[in-house]
């Protein structure tokens, strides 16, 4: 069969390369092995979101007195938590599966194997393409810990799927998703402890609000051990002992579960990507900012790339690579791409930090206010402050923006529109923002 | 005493003045007759956004079972409401308090008389001034209708103040605040009717999201008469009869309670305005780009423009006067003022409208999606859906943006940035918005 674009893999890069295909007039065919958004849908981004809510309406009912609101007996209902998410993770691929028949995808399942730059072979049929995108995004990494074999290790996918919640849970790395179990585990109660390497939580982030952020969840009963590695493991009967060292020495642990995430690793093997000989860098496979590598029309797009690991970044790469194929002048940036940890309160950054505006040697300005500067945080946030930070060059061009409070994830697209435009303080100055609202902070602190 | 800058009228137009006059060095006076922070802080935009959020999370708690959160008996304290909301407009007094003193703002307090453009008389002393920005703001309107004078009617004013929801209301006005009060009196139960002599409430909003936003309190017992004239008015023993026409004829309602929300306008009386005999035009005084008068020295800020009547448009239109008296080059455009009801679910809109387009004979694509479209709106709001609608020029340039669904308060900023800067569909497309996140809408639509 002969289509002008194949697609392997149906996570944000792979759906959204083909949506972007299709609708652009190309015949695409998009293969998937497993199910249709990949892990960013089905084991990541959109059911922890699902959990996190839950969570933050138990947090508010439990709070609500705050507001002038009696509440009795809150309680938390986890499998239909966790049904619930199924429903909204079924419905949201019914919605991807809709888009890309509407545009005239074929969607092939099962495991694809490239047999050359422009053949692809998927459950006993060849397909023929003028362009290749490969999408085969990341996996989770387990570290070669002592004993890492003989113990029960939760990762993102078990902690899914629990219907019960732990009494106690360790959190073997503080990024991202670690926080976020973190989170979650901690609002239902569960005694969480987390271990993290670096000499902060949520590496990348801005340091200062990530030390605040830590802080609050210390408060909130969160055991945090940074610099800290874990050098062994064994399994008990009922729980695990997690052996560590830091500075002060050794100690160990023993929690009922434990939740490895250190980290995650692009999927490079088992679908003949090595047949192609890409030229590759640092052990990321090379690409133009057209997303193309060294075989002209084969394109790499999402955590396969190995740059941000994010599914933003993917459905960017994915419209760059696609605009390309379809002529279009097209080019991906990394200048503006949002990160955010979805904790309660959120913590978000665009841009660059000021950690990584001194490792570059660039000298910046930086402006920052406590959220409590937005007459809405107020009204919506009782008891609770954060903070917003703005980077500037010396030219006054927005360089960095970084927030921790609700709803970070949301205002912090404002941030990437400015930086991504270049905006220099004063024209970001002259946007008007509704009053009153959170996003207002950007205009009080600079 | 001298300044080289003199304010008349401590709300957002006049705080934010101040506040920038300071913060440029120059020697500022600001006349405040009643409460620094103006309507909009004291009883307007702030407090209603404090009791709002108390609704909201009333609704959440009663709510909470669809997300797997067990609840008992939710019941709301509505003086303790009354009191927060008390407490937080203090706070934020006392924080521009801060600022404006911090930026050596003299702060007078009484009322203040214009003796000539560069004269002004408060509290028994005579203020000289190089440059006197007026921002007097706006008052309810009370329509002179037939009864109107022997009925205890509430404005905004009462209806914060109010210790127990009444057992019925009626809203005479449905725009913005009459639409807030009717969503914050239903949240507690009241049952609420709103009359609007227009065909659709939240005039100046997108019509079809104003109607999907009535059909959703329709839903919730709020009973909508468009199209309706009241024409008289009765007050019985514990309650008040609205006669009313329309169409179909004529009616009655007898209420417990009646709210009058059909307008504001501009305070143009009472503190010597008309000494300085300013052009106007319409009735409107005439302001430049950079907020002068036809007196050079003296700037109108604000409400009593009659412009748009919100508090960030005041907030800007003051920082525009205050550069143009500092020698830095600024001018006011309307493009991009974003509105907003903050109704659950809110509406927002910036830009222009179908409605405002279709008037001015421009032609335009229209591109609108669900809001389910966005994974984060599924996974947070459960059996809710909205619309997210957007505008493009025949050149594909941003022209509006139109929500309904929360939290658009907070991402239509990012619509207003867009369109502010003049953006094209395909210049908003690359920027990169956090996945997942409800403002990815505006990515989906485009």
């Amino acid at each position: 069969m002969n289509y002008q674009v194949a697609i392997i893999g149906g996570g944000p890069a792979g759906y959204s390369a083909a949506e972007a295909a299709g609708k652009a007039g190309l015949s695409t065919v998009l293969f998937e092995r497993q199910n249709l958004g990949g892990v960013c849908l089905n084991e990541g981004c959109i059911p922890t979101k699902t959990l996190l809510y839950s969570a933050k309406v138990f947090d508010s009912a439990r709070q609500a007195s705050k507001y002038g609101v009696g509440v009795e007996k809150v309680s938390f209902d986890l499998p239909k938590i966790i049904a619930r998410k199924q429903k909204v993770v079924r419905k949201l691929v019914l919605g991807i599966k809709a888009k890309l028949s509407a545009h005239g995808v074929t969607l092939v399942q099962g495991e694809a194997t490239i047999l050359s730059p422009t053949t692809v072979q998927c459950a006993g049929e060849t397909y023929h393409c003028r362009h290749l995108i490969i999408c085969t995004g990341s996996q989770t990494v387990i570290p070669s810990i002592e004993g890492i074999d003989s113990v029960n290790y939760w990762t993102h996918h078990q902690a899914l799927e629990c219907k019960e919640p732990p009494a106690s849970l360790t959190v073997v790395g503080g990024g991202v998703i670690g926080m976020e179990f973190a989170s979650f585990f901690n609002s239902l109660g569960t005694k969480v402890t987390v271990i993290e390497m670096m000499d902060e939580i949520v590496g990348g982030m801005d340091k200062e609000l990530a030390a605040m952020l830590r802080a609050d969840y210390t408060k909130r009963g969160i055991v945090f051990l940074l610099n800290t590695k874990v050098v062994s493991l064994s399994q008990n009967k009922q729980d695990v002992t997690i052996y560590y060292e830091h500075e002060a020495g050794t100690g160990s642990i023993t929690t009922e579960k434990i939740l490895m995430s250190v980290g995650r690793r692009p999927v490079t093997r088992g679908f003949g990507l090595e047949t192609l000989s890409l030229v590759t860098e640092h052990g990321r496979i090379t690409v133009d900012k057209q997303m193309r590598t060294s075989q002209p029309n084969v394109y790499v797009c999402g955590d396969l790339t190995g740059f941000s690991l994010l599914a933003h970044t993917a459905i960017r790469e994915a419209e760059v690579a696609v605009n390309t194929i379809a002529g279009k002048e097209d080019a991906m940036n990394y200048r503006a791409i949002p990160a955010v940890v979805y904790t309660n309160p959120e913590i978000a950054g665009v841009g660059e930090t000021e950690e990584s505006l001194r490792q570059k040697g660039v000298r910046y300005h930086v402006s920052k206010l406590p959220m409590s500067f937005s007459g809405r945080f107020v009204a919506e946030n009782e008891g609770v402050n954060g903070l917003c930070k703005i980077l500037a060059s010396e030219e006054n061009i927005l360089l960095g923006a970084h927030i921790l409070g609700n709803p970070a994830s949301e205002i912090i697209a404002l941030a990437a529109t400015a930086i991504e435009q270049q905006l220099t303080v004063d024209q970001w100055k002259r946007v008007i923002f509704p009053h009153p609202s959170v996003c207002e902070i950007f205009r009080e602190v600079i």
